[in-house]
């Protein structure tokens, strides 16, 4: 009998290869990332985790890939605790960091997360010099800094979810609300992640009708109140750590936006300079997102009370970011 | 203002109403099938666990509804400890039960498990009387038996998933093997869970063609006997917990069958009394599934060699089913 | 050998029937509506046509019934020129109807289409009275009224489609302007379909941020102008016949939204009586489309220039009923 | 009022840049062909036909793109009579040629359709000299053939489209035969198109079970038979034109598995030289079908029937390319 061998076909016309997205972190946000990226078949996949977590990572890769013939979706996941399976992605998703734990103070978590994303960000840059950046650790805002700083990144290239979170929220709550299609409801939300967000109500419509027509605004500052705690509710539901679903979507739909070139039109922290007078701050701000990251930001004329609150956001981000200077510097 | 209420929606004609799945247990398999299910907008959702459970299930599907607007589904996913939140499902998937911990005994597990069952049993019979039962449990074989032992359903609406998720596991194998797409490979395992499984060559192939001509009979059972040990190698490489992704799309994709009357031909759990002589066990045989649940054993021709492992696999199950009734009664 | 006879599968428990979609004229739009339905299993189908097209609807049908292995969809697909087929339909789609001719006067074609109406209406009456009815024919917002005074049928449960695909013209045209994705356009057209639509700049927005802010006053009226009259430049690029891609999938989008019972935020042709004072009559309005049809009617609050504009629409639906009424009698 | 300008992005990091899918021939195959491929968003597509159909493709285009807000897929579509806007595709899909039409000879329509597709390789070879390129106009071994000649291209980058359709028919029948989902039927059929058609019953399955098994000899005959046949009934039930929701559908799959490095295993026309001893002529055989196109011709074991039904397709594809190469020489 003369058997086949099917293995190792190699083609030097290799065009159109599809694209690479490493997941820094394989914990529930992580691997839940994954699963969500894997799902809409956005390339090839590769999970990792510090070497400490051993096998753990190569167990949910696997798991995961022999759920691909059931849904039928092709995509290469690997898992791995070594950077060198992340060579040349186009996209890496950092999740990587502690949680807060009870009795830990605000710096403690600062200052060990912004070690790990230093760590990490100089991993990225040697093992994915020309990937897109997309950073989910929290403090967000300090942590997409220093990725951006250690990395030496164009700053299109390294950007951070926190807005696509927090209007998913919003948006959910409001169909929630009004008993409608979460696919009607658009929103924006601005300025920095959870105590700082900046409310925009007249960026928020229901089939294209403004929400201010359809929601009394006593009732939307309870919906946007709601939001700005949205985390700690899943927290206190969850008991034993944080929500997973949702922060793990929005990292998958910025990678779509980029391995599709999508021009996605979403609310992402990216570094603002003159933008905004923020000066040369991370925040989160409407862009334009594409192939190349964050392509264009979009400056909104704000209300004057809109300013107010975003100042008050950006000012949060600059003590945050000083703050974890010192740490590091300490 | 004139404001509007869209609220509070009724319409008499609500003909084509979503379809309701709950899911029994919201750990990882259970909240990950709600994940898939969700994702698919098979239709609405309830993930219920045990009380002391409390708020878990209601953080997990909120989290879930959070990342709808994301990913564009309309689904109610709705978290909960009591079964009036499941009255009248479609489809009730059980994943209840414990896992084997070290030092456990199999009787351990066995008595646990079925008084577990028993219990899910007797809830699912008062609230959801003309649901189709997909069981995930362990060990399965007896829990399905149990399952359709307590609740008295037709025993075309009570059946086992096993079968889905190893021949999964089997084509992703093969797949990795000879290089090519995960949705060409079709297969079929018959059998119990696990050590009895059985494999059936003669039901395998890749794009039509029968995997004996593409790969060497001894390099398929070396897959097969990887395919047999599936779940341990998981268990192996996550350390702490077992699979979860491929097992919650496994039964995701008989909900599917059943919500969306798919009459898939796929291997199920299902009672077999004149078929095979199996004489009133639940074991693994391809079926066709649809909205009755299982609607038709189909009864291949089996080799001599397949009858005897088949054979092998039905003595198992019966003693495994005797040694829980004598759990259970003693 | 003992062969198997899987088929007449029958099951007393079938509970999750699929829907049933039949669609009335099998041209362009008819065919590409199925075409649209089927990919996204959103049912069985049914495409009828006149009796004088003999075969032609059985052909179509099986074209796209032969796609559903390559594509993975299963819905059973059926070409027919009997009502009979048709029976207990869950959603009727009317494409019937004859093209606007060279030379033909507008009286002409609507009395044509209103007899063609008139009998298509009385037999979706016999045949599916349980039905939602879309009607997607022309001049539109004659058809539908005549659809819905000749089923009888409550109002809820006739409508027609005009707005989603002049909204879905707009969105596609800002996209381009701004070179965006489409995903991030939301918008609202109101009123009849093409001349006396009403353009509504405060319910068109991108990611949320009102179109105002983006594209300047002038070049939107543009814009607006081009949706307007967004048919006849397809007509005028294909010579011969008319758009059915855009119209076609307005359709299957309705479709959708009752059989999943979606709760979409769409325009749609529905018969406003006290809503927005129009007295009876089908005009393009927003409302919240699920299984019943349409559950609301939302009434938005109209600047002055946006109220006359509406109502110079109401008019002339008002005229063209009337000029119906008289050729129907005569 | 500071107006922006979202415009004009330009992004030097454009790595993951959208697949480029030219089709040639803007019918109901190429059209529908669109339809598919933007639905799935499997990249850019740019429609062209002949100068003489003017604004026609553009006309298409453009109604799908009106589409796709709705069905929610960003792809720029573009129609044309001009090869320049198909400059450097990843995939050129062939429709072009006239249809059979009554009274004409065999000979009248190889000897136009030769021309045709000499015309449209030689613009292909110059505007897209890397592209993959499927042919699907008729008599499609001939003209494949022809294509590859003219290009000069690789011959992995140059393949028919045949085999796809024939076995998406054969499933379909098999599905409605055993009234089962299509999702579980796998099937290969080789050989020429249409007469010389190679059945396989041992290379078909029903969700892994030989289909032998389930259905009698003289049945699946009849089943073969229809296939065989399966262009021919479309044409006699639509009485002008011929299928092309499926053979679009064929075509778009082959496409997706270049643009996505699938890896697929089906069957395809591809120029066997020492395979099968074939001997330099393209014919339907299994291929493994990625981004560089056909990366692998699989060489199945044939028994002697088998083997016979195949030469005697070669044969009759010797004598159509011996046939067509004396029309174009004379």
């Amino acid at each position: 009998m003369k058997l086949l061998s099917i293995p190792n076909i190699q083609s030097e016309q290799d065009k159109m290869r599809r694209a690479k997205i490493s997941i820094i972190g394989a914990g529930n946000v992580g691997a839940t990332c994954a699963h969500w990226c894997a799902a809409a078949e956005l390339g090839d996949i590769v999970l990792l985790d510090i070497p400490q977590t051993e096998d753990m990572p190569a167990g949910k890769a696997l798991d995961l890939m022999q759920a691909s013939p059931i849904m039928g979706f092709d995509s290469n996941i690997v898992g791995t605790t070594s950077y060198d399976d992340t060579a040349d992605s186009d996209v890496v998703v950092v999740t990587a960091g502690i949680p807060r734990k009870p009795g830990m103070s605000r710096d403690d978590l600062l200052g060990t997360n912004a070690k790990i994303i230093t760590s990490v960000a100089g991993q990225i840059k040697e093992s994915s010099p020309n990937a897109v950046v997309i950073v989910v650790s929290n403090p967000l805002d300090a942590m997409v800094q220093q990725m951006w700083k250690v990395t030496g990144f164009d700053s299109a290239r390294v950007c951070g979810q926190a807005g696509v979170l927090d209007t998913a929220r919003y948006r959910a709550f409001l169909a929630m609300e009004l008993g409608v299609s979460v696919e009607d409801i658009s929103a924006l939300l601005m300025g920095g992640h959870g105590d700082t967000m900046v409310p925009m109500p007249s960026c928020t419509s229901v089939g294209g009708i403004p929400v201010t027509q359809l929601i009394e605004e006593k009732r939307l500052e309870e919906i946007v109140d709601r939001t700005r705690k949205g985390g700690a509710e899943i927290v206190s539901l969850l008991k034993t750590g944080s929500a997973y679903y949702a922060p793990a979507a929005a990292c998958a739909q910025m990678a779509e936006a980029v391995v599709k070139d999508k021009k996605r039109v979403i609310p992402v922290a990216a570094l603002c300079d003159s933008e905004y007078s923020v000066g040369g701050y991370y925040v989160g701000v409407p862009v334009v997102m594409g192939s190349g990251g964050v392509e264009k930001i979009i400056e909104l004329q704000l209300t004057e009370k809109e300013t107010a609150a975003f100042q008050h956001s950006v000012s949060a981000v600059k003590d945050l970011v000083a703050a974890m200077d010192q740490l590091l510097s300490s």
